[in-house]
């Protein structure tokens, strides 16, 4: 049993007032949590326990948030208790300057044996499963986890997945990291046969050396989107964790030598860990209706290292047969700008149990004979990886939505690249 | 009188028949054009002229869209109708493999003094006053000016202005360029008084010299997209313009003397240009609701060497007033993530008289305690440059499609900085 097969809750700090955070919670955990507050008799129908204390054996976890200068008595209960992890959402220890309280709870943590995740954490979502966080917003089950040393950019992303219907196996918000560190999560997240990808928000890493370790291990991706790059960011991060960004140059090399792939904003923090865990990896085919466009995403994905395929001669001679004299003869396999589906459809089908390419890129700009909705159909029909670009407005939504149901669409030629980068 | 200042204009090849380009171009320029059509007796319910010659003397410029082997004796026929300029839609010359046909069109254009744009191009469009193109998509009036080698990618562009309610002062689809340059066109596009940018397509460079001289001299930003930066790139691009893209480390460094800003992908390309036609440049000052967002963004604008402001002891001491204790004291301004409206408007207005920034970067992730769309309200009112980075998904949607009526509005770091990027 670990920090992410919890039996049973108690949410200490559960309260009846709206918008309160110990509500929110034991609202969002209701179904597997008792609540425990000694100002309320019940909460939400359910009876309120004084202490965590009386929970003895009933509970394996517990969430706080009670204000921070009770938490490291409430800990210690936790521990009287018997509660293997506590999940510490309250704020105003280190991260506030409040060192002399951080202390005291880095003795109680010793003293009860209790593990302890953050503070100031957002908490811990499995999405179809458990909800012990105060974020409300419903995500859909994924194969893809997620820690993040910040909770309000753990907020922006996870509102970016939802809108995006894009699924989680695990959220966890690492906060301060006083105990339970970014490694221990992810040795738990490695182990965890459903995570088929992990990423990563990272401020300041604690046993780097552990984690580094635990990365090299892993047989699944890990990408990494970490502060502090340049001095001047780092400046930032030290006035944010109080704690030293670290040269940032050793944390570059480490994360190459440990296999995992560092990125630089959110959007390819995202985008990476869908397309490695749909396994979007060896030499890329282009196929696109504009060569304009096929030639910019030749140099976006050249210059960050993905292969291309190359066309054999007998699949040059297949596509004569059923393309405009004009045809490019070459990947990018540019259709001319006068393709309707049916020539996108009939190339696909070509090549679809040829073995000359890992994955395919469907470039496709709006012109005249374009039929944007009528190519997505083709393209879902397609029984190998593939990745449609479509580039425009209005007129590619409908097709773009309808695709977003089973494949992952980019608009944009370098995010597209960028996200494959190696 | 230019290319871009037409009196009146021909529309050979004009059509009855829908779904011809002919038909299409003469729909969107009928107020201003005469149809040509010697098989038609009206089109439109306006009178067609057997051949441009009898419209000697009326027109300006010619838009030709007439199958490509009878393109060099209409040419002619437009030097014999003292056209001035003629706009070549009709494709199947270079690009094409047809050299000889290629190679009568130029000595039809010698012989006839005519100029020529194209040929295989989408058109000129000036929104609000003329559209000499087959494109039919309504786009507004603005003032960066767009130079495009690639129909296909022209579209794709265009449709994505459209659907970001972006205008623009002129479109210029180039084609083959096989008598008009980009040079020209950029030429007149800098002496364009409303011309506040100037953004490009290239795919490959003829008088490459004229090119960055016009640049050195333009008092306005020229922002350039160029395909064929990679050696595999550069392979696709010769297949599809057939003209060698040459050796890319001299078009960058040539760029660089001249002062032109290169870009990477399509959305940088265009957001360039609306920062620089704002005049967002100098020192940029961060509010943020969130450290880590605010690290990340820091990170995001040093490495592109644009330059952070220093927040001055005077300003701090202010802020110190309006925010809780243990906001950052620094630039980013962290003003921590129970920050409502209240609190964002409280910094701007503390700020807006300041001279330590140029220009700033409004950070919202949204928090339990963050009002998305009553922020918006406040940063609309904010007198200086302002750039909002709201990064989430539907819980900010009314606030950002709100902003975006007068700013530009992003939901990622790098997408950003990117864009600021020198």
């Amino acid at each position: 049993m670990g920090l992410l097969s919890p039996k049973k809750f108690a949410i200490i700090g559960a309260s009846n007032k709206k918008g309160k955070v110990g509500h929110v919670i034991f609202k969002n955990l209701k179904h597997m949590a008792y609540p425990v507050n000694p100002n309320h008799k019940t909460i939400l129908g359910e009876k309120s326990y004084k202490s965590v204390v009386e929970l003895r054996g009933k509970v394996s976890h517990a969430v706080i948030c009670v204000p921070a200068k009770i938490v490291p008595q409430i800990i210690r209960e936790c521990g009287q208790a018997e509660v293997k992890y506590a999940i510490v959402i309250s704020a105003g220890f280190s991260e506030s300057g409040n060192e002399k309280l951080n202390n005291e709870l880095k003795k109680a943590i010793k003293e009860s044996g209790v593990k302890v995740l953050g503070p100031n954490v957002l908490g811990i979502i499995k999405p179809g499963h458990y909800n012990a966080s105060f974020y409300s917003n419903k995500l859909k089950s994924g194969s893809i986890s997620f820690i993040s040393q910040s909770g309000a950019l753990g907020v922006g992303i996870l509102d970016k997945l939802i809108s995006e219907e894009t699924g989680l196996r695990y959220f966890i918000s690492v906060g301060n990291c006083i105990d339970i560190t970014i490694s221990d999560v992810l040795e738990e997240l490695i182990n965890d046969e459903k995570t088929k990808a992990v990423i990563i928000y990272i401020e300041s890493l604690k046993k780097g050396k552990k984690f580094l370790e635990i990365c090299k291990m892993a047989k699944k991706p890990i990408i990494v989107l970490k502060g502090g790059a340049t001095k001047e960011g780092a400046k930032a991060a030290k006035t944010h964790t109080s704690s030293l960004a670290g040269d940032d140059r050793i944390y570059s090399s480490a994360f190459k030598q440990a296999g995992v792939k560092r990125v630089y904003d959110i959007s390819t923090l995202i985008n990476s860990a869908l397309l490695l865990e749909k396994g979007f990896k060896g030499k890329a085919l282009i196929i696109t209706n504009a060569g304009g466009p096929g030639i910019l995403m030749t140099d976006a994905l050249a210059s960050r290292g993905i292969e291309l395929a190359e066309l054999p001669k007998r699949v040059i001679k297949k596509l004569d047969q059923i393309l405009p004299k004009s045809w490019s003869k070459n990947n990018p396999i540019d259709i001319i700008g006068d393709a309707d589906a049916k020539r996108y459809g009939a190339v696909l089908n070509a090549i679809e149990k040829e073995k000359f390419y890992d994955y395919v890129i469907v470039i496709l700009t709006p012109q005249a004979m374009t039929q944007p909705y009528l190519t997505a159909q083709k393209i879902m029909k397609f029984k190998r990886p593939v990745i449609p670009c479509f580039i425009g407005g209005d007129s590619i939504k409908k097709a773009v939505n309808y695709m977003k149901k089973k494949l992952i669409v980019f608009n944009d030629i370098a995010s597209l690249a960028e996200a494959l980068r190696k």
